[in-house]
């Protein structure tokens, strides 16, 4: 059986939006999959009697606690033990269940990722990444889209390695092309950061770690034609992000939409994927709404099913 | 009276572009203004009488070299003396020329604006930008867009002052809202360059240099809600503005056009201008099409008779 954690307790509109995205869930999720709510039993109970779902395929993990989003992250994660997060990270680490994921605070997400459940060994800095569709609908993969901010080169060339195992794994991409983010085609352009990246991800390909395809520019990143997976460092891909998401937000209110544009919302994106540690922990937006945390659900049991955590395991024991 | 240098041989489609985009800006030129066109006197002038231009508005200086996009800028600029880029910025050093634009290679531009006009005393390095108009039609000004890959927060914190005198001599915002791009919001956040620049950028503001309002994230830069000029490193600058060509790219094909949009056309923009010499110059899209080049030519005469220049070179002598 695959168990999928869920904090009922997070994000702005929970518990409902959670409880309800779990719901919704339920139709599109593997038959061997159950999902485990951690939150208060009580109020997930009466959200889930007004849904008049009584699925035997949602359990419940009763807790007492919430982090919430003003806390300190790393004091909350100790000083509310009986927290959803703090207890979904203890039932993860635990194998109790397969993967974890909220909506809740990033930072005690983060925190658990890092202290509960640990990097892989071998991996640096691990990694917070986003998939989007690319003009032709398939996925585009971009890492690092915020958590470490001040990359060293060879932070970068790993998650070279680390995408393209998730990407193959988790997204079906046979062989996928991992480029570097640059400012020009060629090896020789970019700043010192990715200068360096460059000459390191090259020689990792040439050891066969990695299909790495070169440079490539942002002009170009959503036609499909260079790339399935985009590395870049932190600051770099949280601006990327959060223009991405500037221009839905523009075209939306300007009556400019269509298939790839709305597939920009994040409640499709399936949430974000902490990887580089050593369990499938999924991070959503704040705001989700049950479609999101839905298609969170969804993604976090792919990403468990494909794998990707052992691959790594392997991949960086090497 | 003002006069506009314009490299006649420079961008894929010279002369032709470059001489019918002089014939084209004649219109809207200024009463005083003259366009010196530097090039093949011979090409220029067929291309003149096939325009039926016999304005005495538009001078030739004869050249007989051309830098090519292959050439080695720095090795070209020298070696060719006589190219239309070296010429023109030989008028430009003796103020035989008010200005010079050129669609030609980028690397001579700066090799010219760096050796022949020469940094602006006090400016650590002088800058290339760009100005977009935000969602509400109002002008919006990046900078680095390239040049300086690896800045300094020094460097950043000058580019506050740069584009804010920009912003108000020639583009005629008041006190214009200068901020610095970042992935969040509050002081704390972002990546030690980031957060460095913040701290100099602060200190400037409450010495009254400029109107600095803090953090700007991506997502919000063109709502025009928060700030008028947007300071980041050349790389990511570099990156959201390819990013903005992509998407045009990318909503064009798709039919998804407005003026928003349509603004974003480079052939629109009018040229990047360097910032921190001690001239105005400015330079053009390889790609340029006749309305580029005119483009260009009016912002560069909107540059010069701003006297941009002088007031950098006052504001730096404080």
């Amino acid at each position: 059986m695959l168990k999928i954690g869920l904090d009922a307790m997070g994000g702005d509109f929970a518990p409902e939006a959670a409880v309800k995205g779990a719901v919704m869930a339920l139709n599109e999720l593997g038959a061997d999959s159950h999902i485990v709510l951690f939150g208060d039993e009580a109020q997930i109970k009466a959200i889930l009697a007004a849904e008049n779902c009584n699925s035997d395929k949602i359990e419940i993990v009763h807790t007492t606690e919430v982090i919430e989003m003003g806390d300190h992250p790393a004091k909350a994660f100790q000083q509310k033990p009986n927290s959803s997060i703090t207890v979904g990270f203890g039932y993860l680490a635990k194998g109790l269940i397969h993967g974890f994921a909220s909506a809740g605070s990033t930072g005690a997400m983060m925190v658990g990722s890092m202290f509960a459940v640990k990097p892989i060994e071998g991996v640096i800095r691990p990694t917070i990444s986003t998939v989007v569709p690319n003009i032709k609908g398939e996925p585009l993969m971009l890492l690092d889209v915020g958590l470490n901010v001040d990359c060293k080169p060879e932070v970068l060339c790993q998650y070279g390695l680390i995408g393209s195992i998730f990407a193959e794994s988790a997204l079906g991409i046979k062989n996928p092309r991992v480029a570097l983010l640059n400012i020009g085609e060629e090896e020789a352009k970019g700043n010192a950061q990715s200068q360096a990246a460059y000459a390191l991800m090259k020689a990792e390909a040439e050891k066969g770690k990695f299909n790495f395809v070169g440079n490539v520019e942002s002009s170009y990143m959503f036609t499909g034609k260079i790339a399935d997976v985009v590395v870049c460092d932190g600051f770099v891909g949280n601006t990327i992000l959060k223009m991405v998401e500037g221009f839905y937000q523009i075209n939306t209110r300007m009556g400019l939409t269509n298939p790839f544009w709305a597939a920009m919302n994040y409640e499709n994106v399936g949430g974000t994927p902490v990887l580089g540690v050593n369990a499938p922990v999924t991070i959503g937006h704040g705001k989700s709404t049950p479609l999101a945390i839905k298609n969170m659900i969804l993604s976090t049991e792919r990403t468990i099913s494909s794998n990707v955590t052992s691959k790594m395991q392997e991949a960086f024991k090497a």
